[in-house]
């Protein structure tokens, strides 16, 4: 695992979805192989702490440490201070646990002891164990509004705390025309070693567009010679997890997995849908876009690591 | 309970040993009557919290939330938090529990919002129920450092981290010739209703001395009509809790409840001691100082209601 690598392949990242595609390729590939990029336009200042909730999600999976059943969160996670907080009349809508709580107060400190989000993250991540690098698409703010029916909210505000139900008419990321993209993924997508761009099955509105939106990211990817793979966040019509399929509805976008290849549009070099899907690869490729089927639902940790193989075959 | 109060009680206090017996004058009083200024000096900024052991102490235990056999924090308290920030590297000599963290996390973000400590202390003490006036001593930072044989150290890296073990040779405050006494402190202790001031059994040095000292206040509790009765926190020859008796004895001091007395001197109207030093009433006489005996170990809620009813006999 010390040898230096023979090739790169780079993940892009939202929370869940892509955390676990992120877990299937940790275990198909070298640990030295593997980067993943996570979106922080979800990132927030709760109760004066810095959350980073893709960041987390993706390097909670990859050590083990998340929460199966739930879908976010952490394993064995215990709840002492939301009850302790709803007491006191502070906020409880955002579901803090009590170990991850940890992760938030070392976060807050390193970053006010003047360390970049990029070294907490690798701190955070050294000390959970983990060997692959996981890195924030930028160390400056960014962050997601929703524009919807009652007004503009923040990415949290939706997500969690209103649980998506306002429609939604179009995003706004505060910061991204002034943020710079992680040094070290532009560094990536110039690397003749990189083989490829994996844009992990993640929604395509608030977890992938902050990435590409960066400043000059979108350039970079398109002038890289690393093929760009996308897997389809959408399946059969519907969104595996989150709001995504919902948000094309409201944005009125068919909901379907085409229209998510669409959306990415020349950007990418392959398209992966579910074998359920069959029927819209003439569609796909009448839009020049390449296209594979497989089966995409990752229940299990067989599903995972078939999802990373497939992909990984395709470069 | 609405009706205005027929006289004023003021208790200064530290934390556990005076906690007890602030819990005793508020069962054995109306709660309108009881005021309870707290002292802050050892409150500090830990993983980016502000935490302020004195108040909260005497908050949970008013409250009926103490945990009683540990002899700090909260019942029922549990330790996820602490258990993951192990594994992330980050502090953990501060046993921070995890509904203990709803506080802190709660003070924190309305001090930011820009609540004076005492706004801050009103709202946690209504949130749990308390009808009695709990107040920090100042609104103002003010940091206990402690001058050891091996430097000097913040008062809780003395306290929690070291154990109390270095040998002190002295104590300063920092901020607190610039900090302001607690205005409605200053207020009380102006007005004639106020009856007595009631220096609880705590640790001379590092609990009520930071009130004494601030600015103003010595003068105003000698001018004040008000009864100044001091209960003494060396029983025996031994500190009830706490490292009262270690300091006095490295200051080259006589471990005695006399010895209390004559620290204080003639700010006292009146010393309370325990009647297993009966012997020492003779020698605290001679200091001018009144005295009276009682048993003032305070193990049972019971011990506790008694030394209240019995320091407020002696108004």
């Amino acid at each position: 695992m010390n040898n230096p690598a023979q090739r790169k392949i780079l993940a892009l990242s939202g929370g869940v979805g892509g955390a676990k595609l992120a877990l299937g390729l940790s275990r198909v590939m070298a640990a030295n192989e593997l980067t993943i990029v996570a979106n922080t336009a979800d990132d927030f200042e709760h109760l004066g702490l810095h959350i980073s909730p893709d960041l987390d999600t993706v390097m909670y999976t990859l050590a083990g440490l998340n929460n199966q059943e739930q879908g976010w969160g952490l394993a064995g996670e215990t709840w002492s201070m939301l009850a302790a907080m709803k007491q006191l009349g502070g906020e409880t809508w955002f579901r803090l646990g009590d170990r991850d709580i940890a992760t938030h107060l070392r976060r807050t400190e390193l970053l006010a002891n003047g360390k970049t989000l990029t070294e907490v993250t690798t701190e955070l991540c050294q000390q959970l164990g983990l060997s692959q690098t996981l890195m924030p698409m930028s160390d400056d703010p960014v962050r997601t509004f929703v524009d919807t029916e009652q007004g503009e909210l923040a990415f949290q505000h939706y997500f969690v705390r209103e649980q998506c139900a306002p429609a939604v008419r179009g995003f706004s990321f505060k910061g991204l025309e002034s943020a710079s993209p992680n040094p070290a993924l532009l560094k990536l997508l110039n690397d003749d070693i990189l083989q490829a761009v994996i844009i992990c099955p993640s929604n395509p509105f608030v977890s992938v567009d902050p990435i590409l939106k960066l400043t000059g990211v979108t350039e970079a990817l398109k002038r890289s010679k690393a093929k760009v793979i996308a897997v389809s966040p959408i399946v059969s019509g519907m969104a595996i997890k989150g709001p995504a399929a919902k948000m094309m509805k409201e944005l009125s976008m068919p909901v379907t997995a085409d229209s998510v290849a669409q959306y990415y549009g020349d950007l990418l070099d392959l398209f992966v849908i579910d074998e359920s899907d069959a029927t819209l690869v003439e569609s796909i490729k009448q839009m020049g876009v390449a296209v594979a089927t497989t089966p995409t639902v990752m229940k299990t940790i067989e599903d995972r690591e078939h999802l990373a193989r497939f992909v990984l075959e395709q470069v």
